[in-house]
């Protein structure tokens, strides 16, 4: 059985660092605190609280219905499900306690009256932001918007982890989720136009305006990530080292904001943005410490939604959600390549995820089978199932009159196991995140270096 | 079986109802929207999905495991439980539709640079929102702050509704969901001083600084409110039909403030807080509809907490929060007759609601057994039962040496079935809420009229 006490050098460690994190914050209750470090001890806290939690808590979800079985094990025995929520709900709580720190008003306006806003206090705290001291408090209200989106999609993860919505129904659960986002941009932001790159701007000027087409990219953008990650699936680990790579390569972007030596005008938003991604990548930290290979938990889609739409948040609300899209790829890739079977070209089972080989252990790619009598409807798609074949971008087994036997599933999990042969599962999750954080390196690479060919300046350097 | 479909009556209704709604919509959209009417019809449209949900999802929630029986019905089958979750989902979901209808900026800033504010339109704002136009755009973290608050709680009433958290545990839930709420007041809002009677005004001057304290006392209003709703349960309707009756009459009270001729500096504080009322108004009668007798679904801990919360929100951010103390006084009268159970002065059985007499139909006091061995610990709470038996606040049945045989259960329900005699479920109920209506009312009178006696001037003429 599995224990839910934590070890000895587990409780050793999550008590040193819960101390270590209560010094931080005892000490920025006085002087002159800087948002960062204390967002890394609450994050510090996060995964502390959450490492427990997710340990603790097992018996309580199996019992309330929460539990699955790990098909690619020889003992199949019933694991607690949607573990993700714990960590959403300790990640909104201290990112919810984080607000006084950010945004506290340290001179109280003199008048008691209702809310008066001193105007030039405000001025005063976006200069501060730019030396990684507060937030301007005008950023308060995108702030709670975030809040209230992460905490959308948590509360919609969950139910579709409780009540199994249809998948045609659930793809569009993000798409509610952003839509405090989206309005409270509109209100109080309101930004909707792109910079135009130099071959075109003299046709459109230096900047142009989507207007609503703006909001439609977003909105997009927002039903995209939550989705990718969700589908990207099926072996432990994988969402939350894929996620956890997505968070590290966002704030790695952010700190090459932060590091340079005089103040940027993007400096702000990256601020912002590490914020909420500090307590994300602790919390995450300490979920795949439980789901990764053998899995002791699993993460249930709540954790797949609720990531996503992290990087939705951070991404919109820090204006820079091109580069999530570079960071992206490979779950883009995933879903264009699995939109043969998403859209009911090539048959679709109930699960796509890679085939457990109980003699050797290890993972090989499932199949889709075809009979002599249930070919592809058009003669196109099986042009096109060869022609992938050829590409090596799938498996096809045909029988001796040409006919279709059986094709490999199109996930990029499926495929790595068609180039690389049958891995252990551990080793393929392993190996899909290093190719994520290659190439999430080299898109950043691009969006940094390249990006000088088509735009005047790149934003990192001085505006 | 309980049918799922809606009956053609009930079908007509509500598309009628939606048809006006839409249209209403439609029409703010062009010209000089007032955020009054924009609430009202988004309440009717969430009426209209609340009533049509509850009735569909009833069996997906009996699958998802949230079923219970009714105790007090000769038929013991099985009724969906925890319906409240999807008025939950219904409300937060307008009141988030409702952001730009409240906070729009009708004129975009000339500058398409990031988010900088014009502070003469604020200004503009503010004036308007006397005129029951738009709210004051720097009412919008405070509206976004009270939204992450009633997440908060319905996720972690729904929470408990899953895992069934142990009572002295759940009692401090609302005081996490208040953490939000409290947090932005701090950062945004920072008023902490209260009018003193005059009376007092020699010593302490006309507003007296409470400082840390008053969000000790709002914190302490947070935790009894969702509380004081959640005990006073048991019978079918009860929950919701106390909560309407205080929402009622919290929106009669905004409605005072608004048909003043004037402007008054508070009339935006309660527009505020109409617009929070409204639409809970609504998924209320459509929870009633179904919860009352005999109930068809139950409405489940995420309900009671989440009403609770709703009257902190709209008390807390309208700054009226004394008032909202007077309108729970049946509740307060409950938690405090309920104390010698609570605290374990008299045994507490697992359930108090009142006991269903099979063979006359009606309802009677359920009753806490006495053995001749298992008497009072102490004497005087032997003593003190005696005494609210004398006072008509107990029924007590002794033994023919004076010794306990049994005492009715110390809830507010089991007093009026002392007092009153047998009832039936549904009568019950609908005297419980009459006298709530009835105190209520008194208790607005007495704030209204005799604050005069204590304050200098009620805040309803003009300051």
């Amino acid at each position: 059985m599995t224990s839910t006490a934590l070890s000895r050098a587990e409780r050793l460690s999550l008590v040193s660092i819960t101390g270590a994190c209560v010094a931080i914050l005892a000490n920025a209750f006085q002087g002159d605190d800087k948002p960062l470090i204390v967002s890394l001890a609450l994050s510090g806290l996060a995964f502390c609280a959450s490492f427990a939690l997710i340990r603790w808590l097992g018996p309580t979800f199996i019992k309330a219905g929460f539990k699955g079985v790990d098909m690619a094990k020889h003992s199949r025995k019933e694991l607690p499900e949607c573990m993700g929520a714990v960590c959403a709900a300790v990640y909104l709580f201290a990112i919810i306690v984080f607000i006084p720190f950010a945004f506290y008003k340290d001179v109280v306006a003199a008048t008691s009256g209702g809310g008066n806003r001193d105007v030039v206090l405000q001025v005063e705290h976006v200069q501060q932001g730019r030396f990684l001291h507060r937030f301007p408090h005008s950023k308060l209200s995108s702030y709670l918007s975030a809040i209230v989106s992460l905490q959308t999609i948590a509360s919609l993860g969950l139910a579709d982890d409780l009540f199994d919505i249809r998948w045609r129904h659930k793809f569009f659960i993000p798409a509610f989720a952003a839509i405090p986002l989206l309005v409270v941009y509109r209100v109080d932001f309101g930004v909707t136009s792109i910079v135009v790159p130099i071959q075109l701007q003299p046709y459109f000027g230096p900047l142009f305006d989507l207007g609503a087409l703006y909001y439609v990219y977003m909105a997009c953008v927002a039903i995209f990530s939550p989705n990718s990650i969700n589908i990207m699936a099926g072996i432990n680990g994988i969402e939350v080292s894929q996620s956890l790579v997505i968070a590290l390569l966002l704030a790695a972007n952010d700190a090459l904001y932060l590091l340079t030596p005089y103040p940027h005008p993007a400096t702000d938003s990256h601020l912002f943005s590490l914020s909420f991604l500090l307590p994300f990548i602790a919390v995450s930290l300490a979920l795949l410490y439980h789901n990764w290979y053998p899995s002791r938990v699993f993460v249930g889609d709540t954790y797949c939604y609720f990531a996503g739409m992290v990087f939705v948040v951070v991404s919109i609300l820090g204006h820079f959600s091109k580069t999530l899209v570079l960071l992206l790829l490979p779950q883009i890739f995933n879903f264009v390549y699995s939109v043969p079977q998403l859209f009911g070209l090539v048959p679709c089972p109930r699960h796509r995820l890679p085939r457990f080989n109980a003699r050797t252990g290890l993972l090989e790619p499932s199949v889709t089978p075809w009979t002599p009598e249930r070919q592809p409807r058009w003669r196109v798609v099986g042009w096109g199932l060869r022609l992938l074949s050829r590409l090596r971008l799938l498996r096809v087994a045909v029988d001796g009159e040409g006919r279709l036997v059986e094709t490999s599933n199109f996930t990029i999990l499926n495929l790595w196991l068609v180039w690389r042969g049958p891995l252990r599962e551990d080793r393929l999750a392993l190996e899909i995140t290093a190719a994520q954080a290659v190439l999430g390196l080299f898109g950043l690479f691009v969006r940094h270096r390249l990006a000088l060919l088509v735009f005047k300046e790149d934003n990192w350097s001085l505006l």
